[in-house]
């Protein structure tokens, strides 16, 4: 059965984003440091267009979680656009240029509707504005039978979870300190909503944890 | 050379104990889940005269947390007896009954000077009143060349790590949120103070990652 998953890179105190989150600096002061593991990743630069990148447990972890993807859920801080209604005069086309990395149907969750964005390469973007549950359905539809990944931001993955919607979770625990910021799943609370431990991978700087619904 | 060492469990979003912490449940809500790893082990049920008891990684991962450790250094709140001065008139031995688990000298850093407790199995109780310097010499010294274990709260090992002082560090990661408590390294702020991390083991319900100070 498709699944809704979703992974993100937490530091050792428990952030997902630092201190001081500006438009400059939107992960906050530190916060880039959750992402180097990534950005070096030779899947990670394939996705993006660029050549070259390390192979290994890091880039095969990343490769099975851009597996089996057919449809993307995101926020709207994640698209990019501010918060406030769109402004079509100029009509902005988010923070993924003209030619975003997804090549499959993503759907922005916002308070303003906007038309459907299409580009060549396979990519839409749609925005819906009633509710975390009607993007998914309409993800879900859209995927077609392949699952549905939860993009970011945190505040988004966090609905989901504590909606129980979580079918899995890759958790990339980073070994640095932030001080504070934004704190991973701040709504969920104390509660897993049924995910559990499944698999430990040790990486280079970083070790992924994977969470699945218990059987 | 001897080494300052300290390990402490964690969750996932960064919590050393769980909210609403009191005399009756000191760990805070969910906060004893974070130990369920540990109080099922042989070596740990060995040091306090238990028998059975589980053996494998995690078994291992303790053994080698108890090696080698010459003296312990913790807080009053660890070594028990409230905050105020001492009551001797019903003179109060801590949480630790007769024959405390230690059986090497510990040093308990507290504002209210006490005369030291001497235990037959080899364990003794001395109470600094200067600091956490002074205490750390002191156990050095006691240690005779082994190292030296920061027994908790998180507090003060927050405040060793702060102080540049903590050698070896091992933080084992659970797998569950507690939604609130108290911080890890909530004073060392953003700062590792210069530990890396050099090792990952994964465990039964838990992940291990061991922190050394950089060559």
């Amino acid at each position: 059965m498709a699944k809704l998953r979703f992974n993100i890179s937490v530091s050792l105190d428990g952030y997902v984003a630092g201190p001081d989150q500006t438009l400059e600096e939107p992960l906050g002061r530190g916060g880039e440091d959750l992402h180097e593991w990534v950005v070096k990743l030779r899947t990670w630069r394939e996705a993006h267009g660029m050549e070259g990148g390390s192979d290994g447990r890091d880039n095969e972890a990343m490769r099975d979680m851009l597996h089996n993807v057919g449809a993307t859920i995101m926020g709207r801080g994640m698209f990019g656009g501010g918060s406030g209604p769109w402004n079509m005069d100029e009509p902005w086309r988010g923070w993924w240029g003209t030619s975003p990395p997804f090549k499959h149907s993503v759907f922005v969750i916002t308070h303003h509707p906007r038309e459907k964005l299409t580009f060549d390469n396979g990519t839409s973007f749609t925005f819906v504005t009633d509710g975390i549950r009607s993007a998914y359905d309409q993800a879900m539809e859209a995927a077609g039978g392949r699952d549905v990944m939860i993009g970011g931001g945190a505040d988004v993955a966090d609905q989901y979870l504590a909606a129980g919607l979580v079918d899995e979770m890759d958790l990339h625990v980073v070994p640095i300190l932030l001080g504070g910021g934004s704190r991973l799943f701040a709504d969920a609370g104390a509660d897993m909503h049924g995910l559990e431990l499944v698999r430990t991978t040790p990486g280079d700087g970083v070790v992924h944890l994977k969470f699945a619904r218990g059987v």
